[in-house]
Protein backbone atom coordinates (compact mmCIF):
# COMPACT_ATOMS: atom_id res chain seq x y z
CA UNK A 1 0.00 0.00 0.00
CA UNK A 2 1.23 3.79 -0.43
CA UNK A 3 1.95 5.96 2.05
CA UNK A 4 -0.91 8.77 2.76
CA UNK A 5 0.37 12.01 1.14
CA UNK A 6 -1.18 13.71 3.74
CA UNK A 7 0.70 12.47 6.71
CA UNK A 8 4.03 14.75 7.74
CA UNK A 9 6.60 14.19 10.21
CA UNK A 10 7.93 16.72 12.26
CA UNK A 11 11.58 16.46 13.20
CA UNK A 12 13.37 18.00 15.82
CA UNK A 13 16.67 17.99 15.88
CA UNK A 14 20.42 19.05 14.48
CA UNK A 15 18.71 19.49 10.34
CA UNK A 16 16.18 21.49 9.09
CA UNK A 17 15.54 24.64 7.58
CA UNK A 18 13.90 26.09 10.68
CA UNK A 19 15.79 27.09 14.08
CA UNK A 20 14.61 26.39 17.44
CA UNK A 21 14.42 29.94 18.58
CA UNK A 22 12.38 28.92 21.69
CA UNK A 23 10.84 25.88 22.95
CA UNK A 24 7.73 26.76 25.85
CA UNK A 25 6.10 23.91 27.56
CA UNK A 26 3.05 25.52 28.14
CA UNK A 27 0.94 22.93 29.89
CA UNK A 28 1.93 19.20 30.74
CA UNK A 29 5.05 17.43 29.98
CA UNK A 30 7.89 19.20 27.92
CA UNK A 31 10.01 18.01 24.80
CA UNK A 32 13.70 17.99 24.75
CA UNK A 33 15.22 21.08 23.28
CA UNK A 34 16.17 20.98 19.65
CA UNK A 35 17.84 23.17 17.69
CA UNK A 36 16.31 22.74 13.96
CA UNK A 37 13.27 21.54 12.51
CA UNK A 38 12.88 19.28 9.53
CA UNK A 39 9.49 18.64 7.96
CA UNK A 40 9.30 15.35 5.83
CA UNK A 41 6.26 14.37 3.71
CA UNK A 42 5.06 10.98 4.89
CA UNK A 43 6.23 8.72 8.48
CA UNK A 44 9.99 9.42 9.06
CA UNK A 45 12.21 7.02 10.66
CA UNK A 46 12.82 9.33 13.81
CA UNK A 47 16.18 8.08 14.75
CA UNK A 48 18.72 10.95 14.21
CA UNK A 49 15.89 13.55 15.62
CA UNK A 50 15.40 14.54 19.08
CA UNK A 51 12.09 14.13 18.82
CA UNK A 52 9.18 13.19 15.98
CA UNK A 53 5.83 14.22 15.76
CA UNK A 54 3.23 12.88 13.44
CA UNK A 55 0.37 14.45 11.79
CA UNK A 56 -2.45 14.30 8.96
CA UNK A 57 -3.52 17.25 6.84
CA UNK A 58 -7.51 15.77 6.98
CA UNK A 59 -11.32 17.31 6.40
CA UNK A 60 -12.40 20.31 8.39
CA UNK A 61 -14.19 19.11 11.79
CA UNK A 62 -15.96 22.45 12.88
CA UNK A 63 -16.23 24.85 10.29
CA UNK A 64 -19.10 25.59 8.62
CA UNK A 65 -19.77 26.87 5.10
CA UNK A 66 -20.65 30.22 5.94
CA UNK A 67 -17.25 30.15 7.79
CA UNK A 68 -14.91 28.22 5.72
CA UNK A 69 -16.27 30.92 2.40
CA UNK A 70 -15.01 34.00 4.54
CA UNK A 71 -11.58 31.88 5.66
CA UNK A 72 -11.19 31.73 2.30
CA UNK A 73 -11.54 34.84 1.40
CA UNK A 74 -8.84 36.29 3.64
CA UNK A 75 -6.76 33.17 4.34
CA UNK A 76 -2.67 33.34 3.23
CA UNK A 77 -1.04 30.15 1.60
CA UNK A 78 2.36 28.92 3.69
CA UNK A 79 5.51 29.49 2.57
CA UNK A 80 5.04 33.44 1.74
CA UNK A 81 8.75 34.79 1.17
CA UNK A 82 7.97 37.24 3.53
CA UNK A 83 6.88 34.68 6.74
CA UNK A 84 9.86 33.80 7.96
CA UNK A 85 9.09 32.94 11.84
CA UNK A 86 7.29 30.06 12.38
CA UNK A 87 5.47 28.56 15.59
CA UNK A 88 4.57 25.32 16.03
CA UNK A 89 1.98 24.00 18.80
CA UNK A 90 1.42 20.48 19.47
CA UNK A 91 -1.64 20.75 21.78
CA UNK A 92 -3.50 17.30 23.28
CA UNK A 93 -7.01 17.31 24.96
CA UNK A 94 -8.30 15.45 27.70
CA UNK A 95 -10.46 12.48 27.50
CA UNK A 96 -13.57 14.87 28.49
CA UNK A 97 -13.12 16.79 25.35
CA UNK A 98 -12.84 13.62 23.30
CA UNK A 99 -16.13 12.38 25.14
CA UNK A 100 -17.89 15.01 24.23
CA UNK A 101 -20.67 14.68 21.44
CA UNK A 102 -20.36 17.04 18.08
CA UNK A 103 -22.64 19.24 18.84
CA UNK A 104 -20.81 20.03 22.56
CA UNK A 105 -17.29 20.30 20.84
CA UNK A 106 -18.58 22.88 17.97
CA UNK A 107 -20.59 24.86 20.65
CA UNK A 108 -17.28 25.03 22.97
CA UNK A 109 -15.05 25.54 20.00
CA UNK A 110 -17.09 28.36 18.29
CA UNK A 111 -20.09 29.29 20.28
CA UNK A 112 -18.66 29.50 23.36
CA UNK A 113 -14.90 30.43 22.99
CA UNK A 114 -14.75 32.37 19.35
CA UNK A 115 -11.77 29.74 18.35
CA UNK A 116 -12.75 30.04 14.69
CA UNK A 117 -13.88 33.97 14.78
CA UNK A 118 -10.92 35.19 16.98
CA UNK A 119 -8.26 33.33 14.65
CA UNK A 120 -9.87 34.81 11.98
CA UNK A 121 -9.32 38.28 13.28
CA UNK A 122 -5.57 37.87 12.40
CA UNK A 123 -6.22 36.65 8.90
CA UNK A 124 -3.71 37.25 6.21
CA UNK A 125 -0.93 38.46 8.87
CA UNK A 126 -0.80 34.67 10.44
CA UNK A 127 -1.22 31.64 7.80
CA UNK A 128 -1.97 28.39 9.85
CA UNK A 129 -2.43 24.45 8.99
CA UNK A 130 -3.56 22.14 11.13
CA UNK A 131 -2.38 18.34 11.07
CA UNK A 132 -4.51 15.35 13.34
CA UNK A 133 -2.78 12.77 15.12
CA UNK A 134 -5.19 10.74 16.84
CA UNK A 135 -5.87 8.42 14.26
CA UNK A 136 -2.22 7.51 12.85
CA UNK A 137 -0.83 3.80 13.38
CA UNK A 138 1.17 4.96 16.18
CA UNK A 139 -0.26 6.41 19.37
CA UNK A 140 1.04 10.30 19.30
CA UNK A 141 1.92 11.91 22.24
CA UNK A 142 -0.81 15.08 20.66
CA UNK A 143 -3.89 15.31 19.45
CA UNK A 144 -3.19 18.21 17.38
CA UNK A 145 -0.05 20.30 15.52
CA UNK A 146 -0.71 24.02 14.50
CA UNK A 147 1.55 25.74 12.24
CA UNK A 148 1.31 28.97 12.03
CA UNK A 149 3.87 31.29 9.90
CA UNK A 150 3.85 34.67 9.77
CA UNK A 151 6.39 38.14 9.02
CA UNK A 152 9.19 39.36 11.99
CA UNK A 153 5.96 42.54 12.08
CA UNK A 154 3.22 40.32 12.74
CA UNK A 155 5.12 38.57 16.41
CA UNK A 156 3.15 40.53 18.82
CA UNK A 157 -0.17 40.08 16.96
CA UNK A 158 0.57 36.26 16.70
CA UNK A 159 1.41 36.45 21.01
CA UNK A 160 -1.97 37.86 21.26
CA UNK A 161 -3.71 35.91 19.07
CA UNK A 162 -2.57 32.38 21.32
CA UNK A 163 -3.14 34.58 24.41
CA UNK A 164 -6.72 35.10 23.80
CA UNK A 165 -7.18 31.68 22.73
CA UNK A 166 -5.52 30.44 25.56
CA UNK A 167 -7.90 32.26 28.27
CA UNK A 168 -10.96 30.66 26.47
CA UNK A 169 -13.08 27.44 27.65
CA UNK A 170 -12.33 25.28 25.19
CA UNK A 171 -8.57 25.58 26.61
CA UNK A 172 -9.75 24.34 29.85
CA UNK A 173 -9.75 20.81 28.15
CA UNK A 174 -6.31 21.43 26.97
CA UNK A 175 -4.01 18.82 28.85
CA UNK A 176 -0.66 19.45 27.01
CA UNK A 177 0.30 22.31 24.94
CA UNK A 178 3.98 23.34 23.59
CA UNK A 179 5.12 26.41 22.11
CA UNK A 180 8.19 25.86 19.31
CA UNK A 181 9.44 29.32 18.02
CA UNK A 182 11.24 29.12 14.65
CA UNK A 183 13.07 31.10 12.34
CA UNK A 184 13.10 29.96 8.69
CA UNK A 185 16.88 30.27 7.57
CA UNK A 186 17.46 28.80 4.07
CA UNK B 1 6.01 4.68 19.64
CA UNK B 2 3.93 2.49 20.79
CA UNK B 3 0.96 1.10 18.23
CA UNK B 4 -2.25 2.74 18.60
CA UNK B 5 -4.77 0.56 20.06
CA UNK B 6 -7.80 1.62 18.76
CA UNK B 7 -6.07 0.47 14.53
CA UNK B 8 -7.42 -2.67 13.46
CA UNK B 9 -6.30 -4.80 10.71
CA UNK B 10 -9.31 -7.02 8.80
CA UNK B 11 -7.04 -9.48 7.12
CA UNK B 12 -9.52 -11.46 4.14
CA UNK B 13 -7.45 -14.99 3.21
CA UNK B 14 -7.98 -18.45 4.70
CA UNK B 15 -7.55 -18.08 8.07
CA UNK B 16 -9.64 -16.78 11.01
CA UNK B 17 -13.21 -17.47 13.08
CA UNK B 18 -14.97 -16.00 10.48
CA UNK B 19 -16.10 -17.53 7.77
CA UNK B 20 -16.77 -15.26 3.99
CA UNK B 21 -20.56 -16.45 3.07
CA UNK B 22 -20.96 -13.57 0.04
CA UNK B 23 -18.63 -10.78 -1.19
CA UNK B 24 -20.90 -8.45 -2.99
CA UNK B 25 -19.96 -5.37 -4.60
CA UNK B 26 -21.96 -2.70 -4.69
CA UNK B 27 -20.60 0.13 -6.06
CA UNK B 28 -16.77 0.83 -8.07
CA UNK B 29 -14.30 -2.04 -7.58
CA UNK B 30 -14.41 -5.33 -6.10
CA UNK B 31 -12.13 -7.30 -3.76
CA UNK B 32 -10.66 -10.88 -4.22
CA UNK B 33 -12.79 -13.23 -2.95
CA UNK B 34 -11.61 -14.41 0.71
CA UNK B 35 -12.66 -17.27 2.33
CA UNK B 36 -12.07 -16.27 6.06
CA UNK B 37 -11.79 -13.20 7.50
CA UNK B 38 -9.59 -12.60 11.12
CA UNK B 39 -9.40 -9.38 12.64
CA UNK B 40 -6.44 -8.22 14.03
CA UNK B 41 -4.84 -5.81 16.48
CA UNK B 42 -2.91 -3.23 15.24
CA UNK B 43 -1.12 -2.74 11.65
CA UNK B 44 -0.29 -6.03 10.75
CA UNK B 45 1.43 -7.26 7.74
CA UNK B 46 -0.96 -9.32 5.40
CA UNK B 47 1.64 -11.32 3.38
CA UNK B 48 -0.84 -14.15 3.83
CA UNK B 49 -3.86 -12.36 3.26
CA UNK B 50 -5.64 -12.09 0.12
CA UNK B 51 -6.44 -8.18 1.34
CA UNK B 52 -5.70 -6.08 4.01
CA UNK B 53 -8.05 -3.73 5.41
CA UNK B 54 -7.13 -1.41 8.25
CA UNK B 55 -9.28 1.36 10.19
CA UNK B 56 -9.18 3.45 13.60
CA UNK B 57 -11.84 3.59 16.37
CA UNK B 58 -12.38 7.10 16.76
CA UNK B 59 -14.57 10.08 18.28
CA UNK B 60 -17.69 10.60 16.77
CA UNK B 61 -18.17 13.14 14.09
CA UNK B 62 -21.49 13.83 13.73
CA UNK B 63 -23.64 12.34 16.02
CA UNK B 64 -25.18 15.01 19.07
CA UNK B 65 -25.66 14.69 22.47
CA UNK B 66 -29.36 13.91 22.73
CA UNK B 67 -28.85 11.29 19.96
CA UNK B 68 -26.03 10.08 21.37
CA UNK B 69 -27.57 9.27 24.75
CA UNK B 70 -30.73 7.90 23.14
CA UNK B 71 -28.04 5.60 20.85
CA UNK B 72 -26.13 4.34 24.42
CA UNK B 73 -29.81 3.45 25.83
CA UNK B 74 -30.42 1.31 23.27
CA UNK B 75 -27.49 -0.04 21.31
CA UNK B 76 -25.86 -3.95 22.18
CA UNK B 77 -22.55 -4.40 23.00
CA UNK B 78 -20.30 -6.94 20.32
CA UNK B 79 -19.83 -10.27 20.51
CA UNK B 80 -23.19 -11.16 22.03
CA UNK B 81 -22.99 -15.08 22.21
CA UNK B 82 -26.62 -15.21 19.53
CA UNK B 83 -24.91 -12.48 16.73
CA UNK B 84 -23.38 -15.31 14.71
CA UNK B 85 -23.64 -13.16 11.76
CA UNK B 86 -21.20 -10.22 10.65
CA UNK B 87 -21.37 -7.84 7.80
CA UNK B 88 -18.15 -5.71 6.59
CA UNK B 89 -19.01 -2.68 4.93
CA UNK B 90 -16.11 -1.14 3.65
CA UNK B 91 -17.01 2.65 2.02
CA UNK B 92 -15.33 5.37 0.24
CA UNK B 93 -17.00 8.90 -0.65
CA UNK B 94 -16.21 11.40 -3.62
CA UNK B 95 -13.58 14.00 -3.09
CA UNK B 96 -17.14 16.14 -3.42
CA UNK B 97 -18.35 15.19 -0.01
CA UNK B 98 -14.96 15.37 1.57
CA UNK B 99 -14.76 18.92 0.61
CA UNK B 100 -18.17 19.88 2.34
CA UNK B 101 -18.06 21.75 5.45
CA UNK B 102 -18.94 20.15 8.37
CA UNK B 103 -22.69 21.67 8.64
CA UNK B 104 -23.43 20.41 5.27
CA UNK B 105 -22.33 17.08 5.52
CA UNK B 106 -24.63 16.68 8.86
CA UNK B 107 -27.26 18.00 7.28
CA UNK B 108 -26.69 15.95 4.50
CA UNK B 109 -26.66 12.75 6.78
CA UNK B 110 -28.80 13.63 8.88
CA UNK B 111 -31.29 16.08 8.46
CA UNK B 112 -31.88 14.70 4.74
CA UNK B 113 -30.84 11.22 5.15
CA UNK B 114 -31.63 10.30 8.73
CA UNK B 115 -28.67 7.79 9.10
CA UNK B 116 -28.89 8.24 12.88
CA UNK B 117 -32.59 7.61 12.81
CA UNK B 118 -32.55 5.01 10.66
CA UNK B 119 -30.01 2.76 12.37
CA UNK B 120 -31.61 3.52 15.63
CA UNK B 121 -34.59 1.50 14.41
CA UNK B 122 -32.50 -1.69 14.25
CA UNK B 123 -31.40 -1.52 17.65
CA UNK B 124 -30.37 -3.56 19.59
CA UNK B 125 -30.87 -6.14 17.30
CA UNK B 126 -27.94 -5.05 14.99
CA UNK B 127 -24.66 -4.00 17.18
CA UNK B 128 -22.39 -2.21 14.55
CA UNK B 129 -18.64 -0.66 14.97
CA UNK B 130 -17.41 2.29 12.94
CA UNK B 131 -13.71 2.57 11.65
CA UNK B 132 -11.87 5.40 9.74
CA UNK B 133 -9.40 4.91 7.43
CA UNK B 134 -8.70 8.51 6.17
CA UNK B 135 -5.81 9.61 8.48
CA UNK B 136 -3.56 6.42 8.70
CA UNK B 137 -0.20 6.05 7.63
CA UNK B 138 -0.78 4.52 4.71
CA UNK B 139 -2.82 5.19 2.37
CA UNK B 140 -6.39 2.99 2.29
CA UNK B 141 -8.66 2.11 -0.22
CA UNK B 142 -12.11 3.31 1.69
CA UNK B 143 -12.76 5.83 4.10
CA UNK B 144 -14.99 3.63 6.60
CA UNK B 145 -15.29 -0.11 7.78
CA UNK B 146 -18.32 -0.59 9.27
CA UNK B 147 -18.93 -3.83 11.10
CA UNK B 148 -22.59 -5.45 12.12
CA UNK B 149 -23.50 -8.14 14.30
CA UNK B 150 -26.82 -9.75 14.42
CA UNK B 151 -28.33 -12.69 15.11
CA UNK B 152 -29.87 -15.00 12.27
CA UNK B 153 -32.94 -13.84 13.16
CA UNK B 154 -32.38 -10.39 11.77
CA UNK B 155 -30.77 -10.83 8.84
CA UNK B 156 -34.14 -9.49 6.92
CA UNK B 157 -34.01 -6.66 9.33
CA UNK B 158 -30.46 -5.91 8.45
CA UNK B 159 -30.85 -6.12 4.65
CA UNK B 160 -33.83 -3.61 4.92
CA UNK B 161 -31.41 -1.50 6.96
CA UNK B 162 -28.69 -1.44 4.31
CA UNK B 163 -31.56 -0.95 1.16
CA UNK B 164 -33.31 2.16 2.84
CA UNK B 165 -29.69 3.71 3.28
CA UNK B 166 -28.47 3.20 0.09
CA UNK B 167 -31.61 5.05 -1.02
CA UNK B 168 -30.42 8.08 0.72
CA UNK B 169 -28.86 11.20 -0.35
CA UNK B 170 -26.10 10.68 1.51
CA UNK B 171 -25.27 7.32 -0.56
CA UNK B 172 -25.13 9.45 -3.60
CA UNK B 173 -21.49 10.64 -2.72
CA UNK B 174 -20.68 7.13 -2.05
CA UNK B 175 -18.34 6.00 -4.93
CA UNK B 176 -17.23 2.43 -3.31
CA UNK B 177 -19.04 0.14 -1.40
CA UNK B 178 -18.55 -3.58 -0.29
CA UNK B 179 -20.71 -5.89 1.45
CA UNK B 180 -19.07 -8.84 2.76
CA UNK B 181 -21.04 -11.42 4.83
CA UNK B 182 -19.81 -13.70 7.70
CA UNK B 183 -20.69 -16.52 9.75
CA UNK B 184 -18.73 -17.10 13.01
CA UNK B 185 -17.51 -20.68 13.13
CA UNK B 186 -15.35 -20.37 16.47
Amino acid sequence: MEANTRVFSFLGGAAGPWRVTQTRTVTGASLPVASRLEIAAGKVPASSADWCLQGAISNTRYVTRAESDRLAAVQATLGRSEAVQATLIPIRKNAAWWALAQDERRHILEESSRHIVIGMEYLPAVARRLYHCRDLDQAQPFDFLTWFEFSPAHVSAFDELLARLRKTPEWSYVDRELEISLLRES
